[in-house]
């Protein structure tokens, strides 16, 4: 009886609720390019007195309903006036349709052990369509970012598996597309390790490359774990030996993370890496 | 003039904008205890068929305006179908009108230098409150959210900083609140090492104490920066020589982080130590 009525009076007492926000839209962009609606999620620094006339670099993210909250999260606290190891920046997640379709730089139908899927069901169908949605990005979603916020030049590609190798494609194919380029546990394994062919055909001794790259992989997990880790370490000998100038880069193993907790370091360590020269002006 | 026009119809092709939310509740208690009104910020998992009957540990968090975002978002990215690494939880955030007061167990004149601060304006005042604080928490919010939100009787105290010894002088005083304590870069100097003589006092040889307990430091980046990872190792050899029976407990030393950056990897790697035995039943 007492009990009730205190949590009663507890009930009674409280004054207010209401819902947590986030500084963050939901957009839906009909693409004329990929002929189709997609939704895209856009973080951005909470306007205050020191930033009302300043502007953000952008980070563009792949597997949008997966990462977005994470790095929009990272972009916040790392940037707080007391934290300050990283500038404030704008957050662009997009959410997938076809992710295969949209994130593998080759059609192909080898699976991960290299074996052919003929199936015609395979969720690895369809593939090959990350030119198209590169395009997307460069031609529709970018200005509409740099129309509708307060950006600078200065750009970011991050993503996470067929992300990563999305993101690899895009440094070897559009480099001047971003600044910087993310590739957490890239999965080389793709078409016969496409990516890494395409790497090597790409990057010759004495070219010259001012960007910066981060990419790691972890225990992955899968039945033949070493795959991931073998490819990484074979594109990160191919970097080192082909000297590329102005390329800033770091490759980081995680032994203890499965591929799908790797990114919560990762992300981390690579944002911190990107802007370790960083000094607010 | 084309690209203008590319613009607008890229602006027309905008379908539909909304604002990002997180499943998240803003509650204001008013405090008998406290005699004031507290803001604690609720984060509870999304309601979905694989959970509708399930019932959820709790996270509480001092400094709720710095790391409840963060300790969310994990909380959430961890637990995903695709991820499992930690169970779904709720996370309670409470945030701080005078953190000095609630976070600090003494009454102290004495800065981290170990000299007196008699100025009556000093930040350090009014301290030693919490105890009250820690009545507040098992009395009026701790009934709030079991009555309110679909818990289980497990729960975890963390806390950075003030909120460090806060969660430490909890453990030593009221171990049976809490089923597992964090404690990153506690305040160890407060008061002229308090909280090390407590410890020093309570935990006797045999001591016995089922709980789990994490407790890091790194290079927080004061003058004498020396001072935190001292008593930080000052405790870790205490906890050891006296062999407390029950006590799961792990040390982090993270040399390349900063005092504020720390809780980034910190809080990540306390969630999965905590939860290092956990399997989904």
């Amino acid at each position: 009886m007492a009990k009730a009525l205190v949590i009663l009076l507890l009930l009674f007492s409280v004054q207010a609720k209401a819902q947590k926000t986030m500084p963050g839209d939901v957009v839906i962009i009909a693409s004329k390019i990929l002929q189709e609606n997609r939704t895209v999620y856009i973080h951005y620094p909470k306007p205050d007195s020191s930033n009302i006339n300043k502007r953000f670099p952008v980070l563009y993210l792949m597997d949008g309903e997966s990462h977005f909250d994470m790095l929009a999260q990272y972009a916040d606290y790392l940037s707080r006036w007391d934290v300050k190891a990283i500038p404030q920046m704008i957050v662009v997640g997009v959410a997938n349709t076809k992710r295969t379709r949209d994130l593998t730089p080759s059609e192909s139908i080898f699976n991960y052990y290299g074996k052919p899927d003929t199936s015609a069901t395979s969720w690895m169908r369809p593939s090959g369509g990350n030119e198209k949605f590169l395009q997307f990005i460069s031609q529709e979603l970018i200005p509409y970012v740099d129309s509708n916020y307060k950006t600078i030049s200065y750009k970011i590609l991050a993503g996470h598996s067929f992300g990563g190798i999305a993101s690899i494609n895009c440094l070897l194919t559009h480099p001047g597309m971003f600044d910087a380029y993310v590739a957490i546990s890239p999965s080389f394994w793709w078409d016969r390790e496409y990516v890494l062919k395409l790497a090597d055909k790409r990057l010759r001794e004495g070219t010259v490359l001012y960007k910066t790259l981060f990419y790691s992989d972890g225990n992955e997990g899968m039945d033949d774990s070493s795959t991931f880790h073998t490819n990484l370490l074979t594109f990160d000998s191919l970097l080192s030996v082909r000297k590329i100038k102005g390329l800033v880069r770091t490759y980081k193993y995680y032994p203890t993370e499965t591929h799908m907790t790797e990114p919560v370091t990762a992300y981390y360590d690579a944002l911190r890496f990107i802007f370790k020269d960083w000094k607010e002006k």
